[in-house]
């Protein structure tokens, strides 16, 4: 069993939107985290990387987890991303988050070096935890090779857990291999751990994993929050519902996903702003949001309001 | 021929010291950059991956700058590192380096988010370049794909140099692959080309390079400078030189590059306090540094003092 006040369900690593001249909009980012949690996510794992999160600075990440608290959302919702490449910056997120009362941090290692020991891994992480010194702090590691190009073995899992076991409170797998997804929930039956795609929600669940982080969760959210429910709830039949799930993450996938998720958002809310990303991420042509909303309307696909 | 106030030479990536806590040693590391210019480099090429720069805050990064300007090093010996991730902070700290007067920055592509197009890699750099809108600016393109996954083709420099002619002053290529370098000095003639080891530093030299800027320069300064500077003047003879360069190099390349010149140095000042690295890197271990300093040794090096 994970630990009792471990997170589980839905946590959406919600979009930031940005304003014409590339900064952050504070207000249509609350707006989108409060409809996200009105329609389906259990959370919000913010300032991952759908949430364009590495192209803020450190102010700018502290500042919107602020807004979000002030506005009113419980900090007990709230997973915020807090993994830099550089240990001082890491450590003032990390604390600024445990000083919240945040669920938990979702944990990049450091990941500008490339081809380092899982020695170097572990002291990264175990720096963090001790300068933080607060039993408030949750981490959820945060394995994603493909863009980190480093990431979390299972021998560093175990180490880690071993060393701190209050303290280390899931892993999100966003390696897109469920093999290794399934290798970490039968290894570490004690971590609340979410594949980072609903692809893998039902299989997931099945296998003993807590739910699911997942960036289409921006667009697709009361679908994949309802899956995840009904499952809780017995009920049968999921195999269809999976099914649609997955073909609408496919058709995202055709896509760069985050210009591709904030073009659905800007069909959905009549709102061309929400098309704006910050370089190195480039917004979608409009011939490709065409072909993508049509992909998605082939689909039945319900359209966020 | 490059720009009339290109860097050229030999400019150095200064390690970063820290002392037993982890935290920055600003005497220590403004000692040795002075030590650096007083024995054979042209330059500083401080804040690069060699200086465990990303594992340094931006705060951090301005005020060791701010420290080897007040102790008298001279602006246009400095070429610090100001690419990060997020734009924000990459434009405060070219901003930094420019009020200063520095020479130039070397610009690292941000670098999180993998397989993005030459148009978002363009659009980080042309961002940074309208937002400084400071015609002292000088920017040396910083392509290390080992590190950063992404990195700068042939189109990417050659819409940068257009767009950005004055700004756009040389490039640094840590790709450690010669065929680049020398297309890269073969199609840009006007930009100050610097391999990222000197074991391309005579090959670079008499295809038209500016010199390099390599991490081992922070141990052989002075062997490496001496060959830039010989065949300036024109010396034969030079090849034997490279090869003792190059061998020097290669025994480096035995140990992970930044734990290895960090025990180096510590040997040669018997100061073990060097040894120290941020996390993701580790500290070379004794045995390994005891193979280090004998294959050195071996090699006929002459230590730094």
């Amino acid at each position: 069993m994970t630990k009792p006040h471990a997170c589980r369900g839905l946590w959406v690593p919600a979009l930031t939107p940005f304003t014409a001249d590339l900064a952050v909009d504070a207000s249509r980012f609350i707006s989108h985290c409060e409809w996200l949690l009105a329609n389906g996510a259990s959370g919000l794992a913010a300032f991952g990387t759908t949430s364009e999160a590495n192209s803020l600075s450190s102010a700018e990440r502290m500042a919107l987890l602020d807004g979000l608290i002030e506005a009113g959302i419980s900090p007990a919702a709230l997973m915020p991303g807090t993994g830099c490449c550089a240990l001082p910056e890491t450590e003032t997120l990390t604390r600024h988050a445990v000083d919240h009362g945040c669920a938990g941090v979702l944990l990049l290692p450091p990941f500008y070096y490339k081809g380092v020991s899982d020695d170097g891994l572990y002291a990264g992480i175990a720096q963090v935890i001790d300068r933080i010194a607060d039993s408030r702090l949750r981490v959820y590691l945060y394995h994603i090779p493909p863009m980190a190009g480093v990431g979390f073995s299972l021998p560093l899992i175990e180490r880690l857990v071993r060393d701190f076991p209050d303290t280390i409170a899931g892993l999100k797998d966003s390696s897109g291999d469920w093999s290794n997804t399934a290798a970490v929930i039968e290894n570490f039956p004690n971590l609340a751990i979410f594949p980072g795609s609903e692809v893998f929600l039902l299989d997931g669940l099945r296998a003993g994993g807590a739910g699911c982080i997942s960036a289409t969760a921006n667009i697709n959210t009361a679908a994949i929050g309802a899956l995840y429910q009904a499952y809780q709830d017995g009920d049968p039949g999921l195999d269809a519902d999976q099914e649609k799930l997955t073909k609408i993450r496919r058709a995202a996938e055709t896509q760069p996903m985050v210009p591709g998720l904030k073009a659905v958002i800007a069909h959905a809310r009549s709102d061309p702003e929400w098309l704006t990303t910050r370089p190195p991420l480039v917004s979608l042509q409009s011939e490709a949001a065409t072909n993508l909303t049509e992909a998605l309307d082939a689909l039945d696909f319900t359209w966020p309001s």
